[in-house]
């Protein structure tokens, strides 16, 4: 079971994420391509960082708003979208090879993840724009109640799968993320662990109904933020390995 | 003698320029690659329409300022300056290939190809930038009275130069062009086609002063921006063809 | 019965509409904020065109999306949009009054204007926006079948309404605009004068299904895009003043 | 002696300064108005923080650059300049109208402030800028050892002038900041109150020479930045009061 992260996210003078003290722990990083966070130099040096510890590197393209963070959903064509997700990745992509990185799978951010998750026209797009790149990338996506329908479609198309879960976030019956507006939705550390424990023993999930939902993860998405992210990392760390 | 064009300039819903009655004159294709001019859609249909016509491919990178079209030097740093260059030319790179298309050269745009001829630390990062690309690319500039020692230098370093002439502009004795503003700095069409000639045939262009000043040129720049301009490539493609 | 038209559309290097050649046919110059088109030279140099008319001049704000030229819908909080709305109306209206004009209006643009005549809580935020600035500012909103509930809670609200028609497009039984990919939306010239004509005398239009809808128009939208529209304005002033 | 702080730099989903912190202990904050830092929600809530600590605000206007953090020279042109200082003068002026304050001066950021203070032609252009606005308001400006010609060019044009001084940097001969990049630049927090002290009792600085440098500030900068520039600011506050 991998770790992923969302990293490169600083902007500018403005600093988000505390990369250097996560990357030690991870083995994937989803790395910011400009367009809702990262920027030329932001993404040097989480390139340069991910060399350092030998971290995977993965394009986490977004709609085109960096105001808002890529968390407000954008109503693109699915040609606008094919070639925002091109240009994103290929920005990283050549990037990455000046550091003799190779970019190995797409991970959508914010609100095109979301979008992507819940309107499968979204979802057939961004396939189309992985399956159009010169070169052979998977597509990290949420394991979902409907993880067996993408992944026959992906095959179908060629296209590689990397099921993530979250460690951290409470299911909904359907496999998707409880709302993080809604109580009980951010698990606490201890609950952090036993849901890593059963995800790695049994292959499940408790939804936020009680019920347990079979979920085949190949990645756990982890967070760098604060003092507190790096400790939670760092103990999912030890329990894997354990 | 090659033709070259800056293309790809439109940006959004705004169009400038007339790239698919140009395209078939010219032999190189200056891309923008988003910011100064052009976006994602811009590139992809720019790069469509170079392959349709098997132009060759350049990117044609700018300091941050699509406001300002790239015409206003900014004080960045050689590091900014660099990652600046990378990401831009990653960008169409990564694009072009998704074409079949591969980059081959690099061309400045605006204040930073002004910048880089009169500032010989500039040009220096603009070297570094191009030699730490991970494939090799050459760089255009403009030939000038001093492109003996701009060939030294790059030749040190291991980067191919393409020189460049202005059809349409009148030179100073040092080689550099006339500004815009100056009385007599753009050539009249009479004046275009006897430039080009006496470039071809003598490898000389008659300064502003008179100075007949031997210039070296791979490539001459034309423009494409309205139907006088269209009708000025016609006319020099057919002498460089007679 | 007023013309109005979306002007200050062009954005740094790029040109867009004819301004200079349709200001002295309208009455009410729509003026982009920055945030879809027009930038702080754009908008200074269309606030000086619209005084030297004496046109009167209204806020043209829209959700924060240039490339896409503000015609993608945004999903921004209330917040966020009055934020917006506030920021982009401010800009305006202080630059407006270094040219001692008063900015009367506040009509939104493109996706935003759509969203607000379909998503009754859009309507209300705009109100919302609109109210608490410093300052008494219409709404320009269209004339739908709507109009006479869209007039009363404007009312409850202290805020004028200014209802605008459009000349050149066909309405739906509902008296909205027919989508402009379907086959006869946009009306032909005869067409466009025989429409403004019955608007005028009998405050009606001829709808896709023949029916007469009844519109209270206080404005029609004009365009001055190319040529043929200034044309059209042209006919239409006459018709008006016949 | 008033204290005046650089405020509302955050920028969409990232935190810059701690300025519900500082806010309490000064006088004067100087709003980002969205071109180097800030958004149109930012400045909502710096306005809303102000308004509650009765703090005066001004405007904090930058050349067009968020990546650069308005610390790089941009080579605007005049008519660009004023039209830039216009605009986010403009849109902090309506906007803190909507709250019931009143803009009363402007403070230019970065390489903007240092710009205007080495090259009269660029101060010459903000004088313009200033007066030209529809409303009078105060520049804040560096105390040099020109600060007279400055006062006597600034009453020339009928424009108020503020002069600052800085309370934890060096000073050179001529009045301005040694660079913070040489070593003593920066003053550690002893020769910080020493400085204000001497300021406030005899109107004068101590240069990185030793030179005494008479200076008549009518503010004084402090920073908002961290914990220790809080307890910074309250120690020059209490020291003030004392």
């Amino acid at each position: 079971m991998k770790l992923n992260c969302d990293l490169g996210e600083s902007y500018g003078s403005w600093t988000m994420g505390m990369d250097s003290s996560v990357m030690p722990y991870i083995d994937m990083a989803n790395i910011a391509c400009g367009f809702h966070a990262g920027d030329a130099d932001v993404m040097q040096r989480t390139l340069a960082l991910a060399k350092q510890h030998q971290v995977d590197v993965g394009a986490h393209p977004s709609y085109p708003d960096r105001q808002g963070f890529g968390r407000r959903t954008m109503n693109c064509s699915p040609e606008e979208l094919i070639n925002l997700l091109h240009y994103q990745i290929a920005a990283l992509d050549g990037m990455a090879q000046i550091h003799g990185l190779e970019l190995s799978y797409v991970k959508p951010h914010g609100a095109l993840y979301n979008d992507m998750m819940r309107q499968p026209a979204i979802l057939q797009t961004v396939f189309t724009a992985i399956q159009s790149y010169h070169k052979p990338l998977a597509l990290m996506l949420l394991a979902t109640a409907e993880q067996a329908k993408h992944q026959a479609e992906a095959d179908a198309l060629g296209i590689a799968l990397l099921f993530e879960a979250f460690a951290d976030r409470r299911y909904t019956d359907e496999g998707l993320l409880m709302p993080r507006n809604q109580a009980g939705a951010v698990l606490n550390q201890t609950e952090v662990l036993a849901q890593v424990q059963l995800l790695v023993s049994d292959g499940v999930v408790i939804t936020g109904s009680g019920k347990r939902l079979a979920l085949k993860a190949d990645t756990l998405c982890v967070h760098g933020d604060n003092e507190a992210a790096i400790a939670e990392v760092q103990h999912i760390r030890q329990l894997l390995q354990g």
